[in-house]
């Protein structure tokens, strides 16, 4: 459960630092025979490749800076998107590249150029970076079931940020409720951030060849199992890359490692594993849905790799701790709109299966 | 060498993004036959046990997200320092390390706090910061040897950031002209960015156990070997350890991958390498000072793995342009007080000696 400790302010922090609420991550226990299924890591192995890269890596070449552009992933990656190595830029995750955005092209608060669009239910991240780049936002309601009005956000604004498929309700935009938004206003930035598109969403890439104010995030966290390599990128036009390069070499010229690049293009280059493996989460989330839904729960339709369900016998906090009990760890949003759910990210088949089970228990003793 | 294109302002840039004027790093091209002696990279090879962490890494762990708190590489390096790991904190490389730094400590402009001070001749990344921060800098005049006078940096301010030793000039200030500074006032943060200390520099670490106002920066990038791997540490009391945490989790919650962390744990740990390759290099850096002295250049006291050198009878272009033209790449900042001087990393025995024959050259016909 996330809480924030009652901070006493030390004196050589600055008024910046003083605002700040920073963001808390789902736990990571480093205990054996625990089935982890709070932070949406992927069950399956990073691609073969990834292993082949580290055994035959000249470590010699690590005495060298990395190339600052990333060349050889941007190839292997603008191919399979279709789009040009300039319309790329890579990040330390994409969390990275969400706050270089932020900092670089949502106007502050002193610009009065409008506040900043989200969805009220969103990636928790976002109103952090808002409050870091003191950035106003403006979060827009959704509908009862969840899904996302594409309307308010038509509206005049200083940006749009979206997180499609949405976290942590795992529901979809459509690409065309996409480019509605983005077209309303040439004057705004539309920032997409499609961390878990690869499992079943509708990915908005091909809009930055029609405007230049739309920019796409994708990370390797998610749908290719390398969260502990950091490494996410953007797709948009030149002038808005441009813009993160600014941002990023006001900060750090350097945050790609070698090493990443190398293990990101292995993972890019080997389409079979990854579309298999997608496919094989993407039958285990259906069948998880169903049997939860079996045992009386709602199951919002997800397209992610975890689903978002609660029961109406139970509040999210009482099926988080059941879990626990039994070594079985997923997310609870302590929040009014979402203290009613968990969020489960999707593991293997047979750990699903437990989870079930230990569900189904907990359900027939009440 | 460095130069700055005329910028266009995209509409979509915000105010900040539009005042920057990013950092140029060294020129790292990808040719072979070039003798790159330009962005201060070590000659010889990371520690053996890096080697050896690529080949036994296990891929499948990297579907996870890493360690925030780095702890396995925070306790080998916590034992090696003589601090607490509580006093300890990595980035991705030192750079991001100082970002957070002035992000987080340094008053901004509307505090009203008192101006950064830094040496005029520095590491040209600070100034970089302190615009995209909007803290405002007072550059402080060296002696004409290109030492530092500790005595100014005693006076009222919002905060001191000293390299030490300095870059490029190479020289260093000692621990107790640093302690000197620290104590003059417990009201503003000294930052001393110590990325050259190993080469022969006087570590203020010590003092953090003494004053919660100073932090020191270390990086794996020069002395270690690792630059492409992107990893660095602060050394300062808890309150500005979790003064950079708040900043760190505000951004991004993960900027230090699983791999780069055991690597960096495998170079702590082999500290009879580290050693032998620091005589190596400090030992090829007195030969390589005093052969160019032999030629008539004017070399400065370096305690770093480079030597900033001038020649009276040529300009630093000069002597860049020659060197460039038989495939030797060197540092030339055009700047009015260093356009006299190039910057000489200290390369591999036999490289240094291919530099000082080419120079000899040079000289000779003149």
């Amino acid at each position: 459960m996330s809480q924030q400790k009652e901070q006493v302010h030390f004196r050589l922090w600055n008024q910046r630092n003083r605002r700040l609420t920073p963001y808390v991550p789902g736990e990571q226990p480093r205990v054996k025979n625990l089935i982890k299924l709070n932070t949406n890591e992927n069950p399956y192995s990073p691609a073969p490749g990834v292993e082949a890269v580290l055994r035959t890596y000249d470590p010699d070449s690590l005495r060298r800076y990395p190339d600052r552009e990333s060349t050889e992933l941007a190839i292997a990656l603008a191919k399979r998107l279709n789009v040009s190595t300039s319309q790329l830029f890579f990040g330390n995750g994409s969390d990275e590249l969400l706050a270089m955005a932020f900092q670089g092209f949502f106007p502050e608060r002193t610009e009065n150029k409008g506040v900043l669009l989200m969805p009220e239910i969103t990636y928790t991240f976002y109103p952090v970076y808002a409050r870091l780049f003191d950035i106003e936002i403006k979060q827009i309601p959704m509908r009862d079931d969840f899904t996302i009005d594409p309307a308010p956000f038509c509206e005049p604004s200083g940006g749009v940020v979206i997180a499609n498929p949405n976290a942590p309700t795992g529901i979809s935009l459509s690409a065309e409720d996409i480019e509605v938004i983005v077209s309303a206003d040439p004057n705004r930035l539309v920032l997409i951030d499609e961390a878990y598109v690869d499992f079943g969403g509708d990915s908005a890439i091909y809009l930055v060849n029609k405007y230049d104010n739309v920019m796409v995030l994708h990370t390797f966290s998610k749908s290719r199992s390398l969260a502990g390599m950091r490494l996410g990128y953007a797709v948009a036009a030149e002038p808005l890359i441009e813009g993160l390069r600014r941002i990023r070499d006001s900060i750090n010229s350097f945050t790609v490692d070698s090493l990443t690049q190398a293990v990101g293009k292995a993972s890019i280059e080997d389409e079979s594993y990854f579309q298999k493996s997608l496919a094989d989460l993407i039958e285990t989330r259906d069948r998880t849905s169903q049997q939860l839904k079996d045992l009386g729960f709602t199951v919002l339709p997800s397209e992610t790799n975890f689903v978002f369900a609660k029961h109406e016998d139970f509040t999210g906090e009482d099926i988080y701790l059941h879990l626990r009990k039994h070594n079985i760890l997923v997310r609870f949003f302590n929040t009014p709109k979402l203290n009613e759910f968990v969020r489960i990210t999707i593991g293997l088949p047979e750990d699903m299966q437990t989870l079930v089970d230990c569900l189904s228990d907990y359900i027939d003793r009440k």
